[in-house]
């Protein structure tokens, strides 16, 4: 099977070499006191990624091991949360809070929409045993954002804690868990960090930790505990559990380039290569998926499935002839919605134009009429920004 | 700080350079055709090193994650689990057992002894409830290996489906799901295949699965769900979530290289292996610590710290200056013994001397009468034999 | 400093991650069967590759070595040799000729123009004495080709053994050292194969062989003799030397992919994407250097340094802003072409789309007017063809 | 076909893994900033590495290319050369002197001796007309070394120019181009610095250059040439042609290892393994091949093949059934001699030990009555000191 030449996928990014190099060390015993000071070190630039003095933790496990420990820690039998839904992941979530006990009040709108941060505040008015919230930070089938700032002041003010599902934000966009009072974010190296998939990056407020201490039965002993990483590393550098050894290798070098790029850095060039993929997409005749730009994502453009054409056509024909792998969206959204992912290493206009003119000639051998030319031309229209954003380090 | 020469530590042994070139491959979306097929064909290999018709699951996280896994999947609130505990791992299983609302009836032997199939099926008599069975068939600190044929087939007379926690051993011995009535066996790369932590193998048997279907509100939409694999992958060729991509690589080629070597090779390699080593701390003054031969592990050489001498001055020298990495014991064991552990590529001549001439010449640095090259000797005596089963394929 | 997102240097191009995990396995002794094996099987590979029955050689050094070693081995002092010039590299073989003490008959053209076989016969016809003609197959500087399988019939019919050089040739062109009449041919890795630089790859004809032994003083015990690798390799599986063992890894590699891809197909991308290159320059308003699109190069497009802007400028800012990195021309043509390599992973459209992209975006940040699209429209019209070359394999 | 799990081989030792990953970073051009920075660096690496301030110069092949090309540099016909002879590399060079034109004046000793400096001595003032001497200075077959500080010092107070050829010396012992009066010392990788073949590291003195450029048609545009390298890279950071570039990486790692371990330090390492080989040897009634332990080497211990067993049943029982490698000698002492090689990563004394017991065992399958781990014992015993030299950083 042949493997693809430019990977767009919002699931997996392209990857630098030297995260590449990083994961092929051999692995050292956990118990190794090499090992323990790469670990150390490697929180360390997780806080700087974070830009927090918050505690983090990596769980060893994909980011929704993350998601589902965060509520399964925090949210006991009766807890009652605000669930915010603005696209599939935001709905999933409920599912998390039901198996821990909690009970879900839901807030939703259509998922080409944002969050409105005033009904959120209607809704915490109105059911003052609300005591959690959880939204999603990034919605990547909907290719929008959610506005947590507001929306997280809005909780701080009613007291309320808060689970933050970034892992589609960390790097394409800022955050201040502090600032914007993020009591619990999740986040995973393999989006806009560029990293590989299988671990779960969290920030944790010491007002989430009192909380997971405080309830009934706190969460101790399994594989979903935030409080086990608590007890073990964080106050004695310990590991509950052998961790995956070769994904922090590759997590610490992934977490070095970002900081090296710099993180404010990062996440413009992320917001300026959405812009230049909207404006390609556009010019090809394409419609972005969410209602309006002011909410769509720097992680992903997500597109209506133009009419004649089905997502599986345009994927298919993408992959198997020019060996580009691009997603489409799952759940409510599947078979509605192209998903142009410029996460990471991907968010480079070399990358960006490569995708845009493999779409552009996929959609002409489809037969619909296309300018050739024109989506990359208007992209670059845009890019005359990267001088500001663009420095490339790489070693 | 300097990384370790030679690892014989019991989390982590040393990997062949093949599994390292693998895990470095570029990740793949794990919706891309590509992974698709490696994936597929990872467990078709997976299948053949378990030598079972069953299917098998991989987790994607630490082999503890398939242990939680299998309680949290299988005991519903109220089950009565029969749990025997020969060691540490074997103790702590009982946590998770409770977690998932499980009674525990514990069959308890000294750290050194193995259960007795007899009293288990005393156990099983004397309280016909009993629903599931769980056993640690290798007790990787306390360096001993339990009958888990014959414990099997007792349960299985009995109607009582097993959990078997084989981390430790497969691949440096023999079992059968099949034959030996083990219902979800929970294995892991890194301990005697020679590969990477951070994913967890499981067998599974048709009434394991009937039984997770049959209790009321089976495990679903959980990093602890065996079903959600069943349903997705197995049933449909999906992801429940993003799994592990690079070490997914890594665990293909670990596999490829277990089934090139030969499973039976690969068991009689280890089992030699350990009996020289016995022979070689034998004659360096130093005890076994399981009461018997018949019931030593394979995988690792459980040692009494030397009178006069702690554990933590044996490994910390043995580190520190000839840059082996040796483990230690946990839980109740803590400091009482030294592991050699010999699992996967260390599982070789070569490595085994190596690693027992730096103890002869660390137990001298610290004092302790040795007659250095004694150790050695003896082991290479019994190292005789490795003619029968030490050829060396590596590609 | 930061490396370059994109290689489209006529140095050293793109390299398929398969390369670089090969190079990294550890060196064996060059005595050890294991390699012994492994070097045999690439040289078959190799002849595979060269299409060719005749023996096949790699010295351990770049393509350089190679060049100067089939003239050291051959031209004895006195002999005469006709040297073909149509570019750089076609020039500077007269000092290889020279220094091995022959003498120099010379057939020169305009560095944007090809050598015609009838001036060939002319010069073979007014010479009876000339006893080797040397020729470059692909000029990179000049972006040009020679007509070497006329070249080579012409010499075969007065009896002349020739050298050529395929350098840039080798993967991205056919050709057939029989049926062209090719005695020497001289390729490199890290052209039109994707490889790596520092091994010298050659086809060697029995006629070559017999005059290197018949020569006086044949040249051995040497690094630049070739026979030394016919006494020592061909006829008896030894080593004249150490040679480049990782390299040799990669190597093969690098040839099995190439047969993967197909030479045929391999060839018919690099021409396609040529094509489609010549077309985007055009419609950027730059002029190709070839006098005519007959005699231009699949693997490099040479243009015409666009006026009011220099070398550098372009190279320069393709570089630092957006990560590009294009070669400049050398020796007479060094500041007048910009040299667009497509070569090995480069001979495909997202990279070609990509390098045309940044090359306009760079035009238009330099200040030239560019209707920002076109170069890449006019790439992606010819590529509609890529349907019929371009199946990916890769694993 | 299997590859070994022990590389004792003298070609090429075992590798750090730092070192396999550097060499699979993807090729840069040559002409990218990136890459000329790196060499720059590189060489200066290797400045340090050399302990001089003189010149160095890394050529693009095996060891034996830089052999040569100090000789056809330097070498115009009718110099002649005192060629020192102490085993087959010694006499091999003679071949080079008298390609380049030379007339070679040999002084000879048994292949188990050294040369005397006083030897040297009187053959400068028996024949005023030797312009430049050659030696070896670790002579790798015969496992000697030649006194080439003493032996410098009586070329110097003659006016003659030296030729040293250190591929087995430099990194496992010391010396210094300026104070031992070295005008060229030829080095590689692979051997005491624990790197990959295919490149030959140069160091050049003031005298040599100016040598090299007065003599009549100074040697420039080969592959042989040095001055090429002054020209281009020296005089202007340019590349005579198309370097290895990812040998480069990996050479960079290297040094970088080699000066973090200290190159006094990495000297007395393979000076104290070297000392326990030689006890372990002995104690299994094996004998060492050089005259006497003064002159022994430090890279490698050639010992005599042991009665009634021949080189290659011993080397070829090593290899398959224990899968370690160990080389024989070549030359005229092919058959009469195995070689220990303890060079680079291999210079420590788990490795040793490994090697030794491996032999122990291999020796009593043969039928040669051993008494089991007495080599070891041995070794262990002089190992004592490795507390003083040990301290192994790895990163």
């Amino acid at each position: 099977m042949d493997w693809p030449t430019l990977n767009i996928s919002t699931g997996q990014g392209e990857v630098g070499d030297w995260t590449l190099r990083a994961v092929a060390r051999p692995p050292l015993s956990h118990h190794d006191p090499a090992f323990v000071e790469i670990f150390a070190r490697t929180l360390g630039l997780l806080q700087r990624v974070y830009q927090t003095e918050y505690d983090v933790v990596t769980l060893q496990g994909e980011a929704v091991l993350g998601l589902e420990a965060a509520a399964a820690s925090l949210v006991a039998p009766g807890d009652r949360v605000l669930n915010l839904v603005s696209g599939p992941y935001g709905a999933w979530y409920a599912g998390y809070i039901r198996r821990a006990g909690g009970e879900v009040v839901e807030l939703r709108v259509p998922y080409n929409e944002a969050i409105d941060p005033e009904d959120v505040r209607r809704a915490l008015r109105a059911d003052p045993r609300i005591k959690y919230l959880s939204v999603v930070h990034v919605e990547t089938p909907s290719g929008t954002v959610n506005p947590v700032r507001e929306i997280g002041r809005v909780a701080r003010e009613h007291g309320v804690l808060t689970i933050v599902d970034t892992v589609s934000g960390l790097g394409g966009t800022l955050l201040s868990p502090e600032e914007w009072g993020i009591d619990v974010a999740i986040a995973a190296p393999q989006k806009c960090l560029g990293g590989l998939p299988g671990l779960a990056l969290l920030s944790v407020s010491p007002a989430a930790w009192a909380a997971m201490e405080r309830r009934p039965a706190p969460l101790r002993g399994s594989y979903l505990s935030l409080l086990d990483w608590k007890d073990a590393w964080l106050a004695e550098r310990r590991f509950p559990y052998t961790p995956s050894v070769n994904l922090v290798y590759a997590l610490e070098t992934t977490l070095e380039r970002a900081l090296d790029v710099g993180i404010e850095q990062l996440a413009a060039r992320h917001a300026l290569v959405a812009r230049a993929c909207r404006a390609g997409v556009r010019a090809l005749g394409l419609r972005p998926w969410p209602a309006r730009d002011a909410i769509a994502a720097t992680a992903v453009t997500a597109v209506a499935v133009p009419q004649g054409l089905s997502d599986g056509q345009v994927r298919g024909h993408l992959r198997a002839r020019y060996g580009v792998m691009m997603s489409g969206a799952s759940g409510d959204l599947a078979g509605r919605v192209l998903l142009l992912g410029h996460m990471g290493e991907a968010a480079h206009p070399a990358a960006l134009v490569a995708a845009l003119a493999m779409l552009e000639r996929t959609l002409a051998d489809l037969g619909r009429p296309v300018a050739l030319g024109a989506g990359v031309g208007a992209a670059l229209a845009e890019l005359a920004g990267w001088g500001a954003v663009g420095d490339v380090p790489r070693s």
